[in-house]
């Protein structure tokens, strides 16, 4: 029972003139601004928020500063148990991982894009919502107009179609499959799955588990998701398919729906889409293309051949927040039928789009999602579209790919490194094993592979403790633990890529 | 081919020492920080957007300021066409809306609470994603501290239970109905709908429309969905879903799932949840309350009352983004029942939630969400939680809903206004006709129904062209336009809402 107000930065606030007096819970109210005389105060706390976060942005770039300070759970539970909220806002960041720093490469999205965190700024102080022209104009004006140009980027004349951003590349993932249903079972929306015959599905064996989670969620179930075999890179063969197809069919089930990734989130492959879109067309089965990680290859006049015949595809998932260095969360689903997508989601609720609104309500696209109120994610994505241009991103995008076959040919054949496959990677994504010193001489045996197992999870796990750097690992079907690193962390260089190497044999040397 | 840099609060950007050269592209690429000598102006420029979006949120406060500059969407393209981008970044603050004024009552979510705007900039400078405890350990663990507080105050017993923060009640929502058929029909995830004989759901005519989104896009169909009969306050009469449930086992059907909701959209209406509980024990229902709006009157020792019965739900949905005043996005799904969140939908990717981590790898919650990355709404909330107490939540929704009682008691014998419905208001929805003195002779016909169908519509109109004042109308079932007043903002006092009042009859005196 102690009466305490509010701590920032070392300082207590209060709204009160009087200092905080004994109440009869553990708090005392604060409101800032919308106290009498709270301006001052307000302007000031925000200031001195700012300066810690300004702090926090210049260490972040700093090579000598730690990656995170690791903790186990149980550690920074002590300090938070019973929610008596001991733990600081500083401690915040300090016990956080800095996904800016230059030497984070554990996850698809890393880096930290200045014009992108002013975007999410603005954004946060004007608080409003997707839903409707009425209360948010020029954000939906603005995600209009992008969306139309990722569709002339993907190829689709004129950039015609729909789209909407969504909360990630899972539900954009989950959007596509939905609209599919709709487009060639639209009474499944009314009568349920009992409507329609057997449904199957198709996607790469690499493919996103995202795929998986949407035909569980909504009504097909897992079995019905065929998995299609991949080459050693880890794209879809072809024939494969289409013997599913044919087979599926055989036991009289309706194939509806094929995934083709572009940019698998392990090995960084490209699906064969001019291929898979053949046989799509053959058999009329709706062809997705997942872009969410390669999706920004499409901005690169050197790369973008990678997805070749993706205009072809029906929708396709694009994640600026991967591989283009958008904040967290920036995905769009981008759909070629102009309609389906308000078909598919309408539900025409009269309290929220009324049409006798003095305004063109057709701007007010709340209707086409599965949300009701949908976070303002397009501001960041177009202003940093204004500050770099479209060649400021394909610029990014090859640094980056450079930047992994750097990586890719440092260690393809340096000792103590074992490629996971050969040839050059098509996505910023290596992949490969670190053999210790105590595991280079032994025989290609059981013992080896399960020896080696483990070498990734140790290093990973003395990475962390130390600070200095992170990158991931995992197994693949019948590939034990190895690690993939991947690069779309705008402040990396050469130095970084040679201090994991090093980091990676100075931990891993004695293993 | 002009070549300009980045435009900021009418400084140029650029992060090169020489001015900016013509290239054969429209942009040059701005990136701030991690550019050679770049910090410095980093900084700067940092702090150029934070003066600007202090003086917004100062004018934001500021009644003399207008809540929205209103242009029609093609007035406001004409500056965005082609996506030349000549809008500035000035532009888009000054033609939003501002839902932190204190006269914008527009949408359940209103307001601009300081401490949760300094949350969000925190969050997106941290620009993290919540799937594992590796690169999210703080957020991770304020997320589970907080949903086990929550579940506290449903009253489950010791906050047992589980839960996930998701983007937005619809989404939350459609987690309570695939969790509920996972829990009856768990096959339903590997084997689809397919192996469930017919399912049906129940929710009011006045739920909210994310039910029926969801029992469309889960594969149950809109026909499944079975609506409810209310009382004249909005509320489902229990009897109507005895009927309901009785008549559907005697076609054979299968009742799975009843949504209460705790707070309607329009209305404001709370179910009577015990009443409800009793029947789907009676015939093995799953439970959900869905109190995206209404939730929040659980902080308050004075309105929890209307939820009673809440405990006995088996999943609540619950928005700190709507009552509360969290910044965008917050909403919970809450479980009573542990595990069924992650049997519902763990994939068990190797990839991302590897087992052999060095931590304990429980405090992953990734693989429980229909997501995969996942946006950090966390933090602002904890942030506020900590700030105002639980007592400062509870004194912001009091106030609410005494200024609503306020506006009733006022106009609720007030000449030219009409109630849509009798008696004190359940929630801070105050839901009115306004009538025009041309109006206030006609006899009840529906010549003059049809009239004052168009009242609504054209006083909003002007309100939003003067940009004095905002508030939602719309129709609900056979009642023609209305005005539905609602009061989440912090900042709203009674002299906001005689003026909300005295500009309804100001701009509505000569329809």
């Amino acid at each position: 029972m102690t009466a305490i107000c509010f701590c920032w930065a070392g300082v207590w606030w209060t709204p009160h003139p009087q200092p905080p007096t004994q109440t009869n819970t553990d708090f005392i109210f604060v409101d800032l601004l919308p106290a009498k005389n709270g301006e001052e105060q307000t302007i000031q706390f925000l200031l001195e928020v700012v300066e810690i976060l300004t702090n926090y942005i210049r260490k972040t770039f700093d090579r000598s500063t730690k990656v995170l300070d690791f903790h186990h759970p149980h550690q920074l539970l002590e300090g938070m148990e019973g929610f008596n909220l001991e733990l600081s806002d500083q401690d915040t960041l300090k016990y956080g991982v800095r996904t800016g720093h230059p030497r984070f490469f554990n996850q698809l999205s890393t880096g930290l894009d200045i014009v992108g965190l002013a975007g999410e700024w603005l954004t946060s102080t004007a608080n409003t919502n997707m839903f409707t022209y009425e209360i948010a104009p020029v954000f939906v004006l603005m995600e209009q107009l992008t969306l139309k140009k990722m569709r002339e980027i993907i190829g689709w004349p004129d950039g015609e179609g729909d789209g909407i951003f969504s909360p990630g590349g899972a539900i954009s993932n989950m959007y596509s499959v939905m609209i599919a249903r709709y487009k060639f079972f639209p009474e499944v929306k009314t009568k349920g799955m009992a409507a329609a015959p057997r449904l199957v599905l198709f996607t790469s064996e690499h493919s996103h588990y995202s795929i998986k989670k949407a035909s569980a969620a909504l009504g097909f179930g897992t079995e019905n998701l065929i998995l299609l075999n991949t080459d050693e890179r880890g794209r879809v063969i072809p024939a494969d398919l289409e013997a599913k197809v044919i087979e599926a069919k055989q036991k009289g089930y309706v194939p509806m729906f094929v995934n083709a990734t572009a940019g698998t989130t392990v090995y960084g492959a490209f699906d064969p889409i001019n291929e898979i879109a053949d046989i799509c067309e053959k058999y009329n089965i709706w062809l997705h293309v997942d872009g969410a990680w390669g999706g920004g290859l499409l901005m690169s006049r050197k790369h973008r051949h990678k997805l070749n015949g993706v205009e072809r595809a029906n929708s396709v998932t694009w994640n600026p927040h991967k591989m283009m260095g958008v904040p967290l969360q920036c995905s769009a689903i981008l759909v070629r039928e102009r309609g389906l997508l308000q078909g598919c989601n309408s539900m025409c609720a009269g309290y929220l789009f009324q049409p006798d609104k003095q305004y063109d309500v057709t701007y007010d696209t709340g209707d086409k999602a599965i949300q009701c109120g949908r976070h303002v994610d397009i501001f960041k994505f177009w202003l940093m579209w204004k500050a770099k241009g479209t060649i400021g991103f394909e610029q990014h995008i090859d640094k980056c790919l450079d930047l992994s076959a750097y990586l890719y040919n440092k260690i393809k054949n340096r000792e103590g490194y074992e490629m996971v496959f050969n040839g050059e990677p098509q996505h910023t994504n290596v992949c490969f094993w670190y053999i210790p010193p105590s595991l280079r001489g032994l025989p290609d045996s059981e013992e080896r592979w399960e020896r080696l197992h483990k070498v990734a999870p140790k290093i990973k796990a003395m990475m962390m403790e130390s600070g200095t750097t992170m990158v991931g690992y995992q197994p693949q079907g019948d590939k034990v633990n190895f690690f993939r690193m991947v690069i779309s962390n705008p402040a990396a260089t050469r130095s970084d890529i040679d201090f994991l190497t090093e980091e990676i044999e100075r931990l891993g040397h004695d293993l």
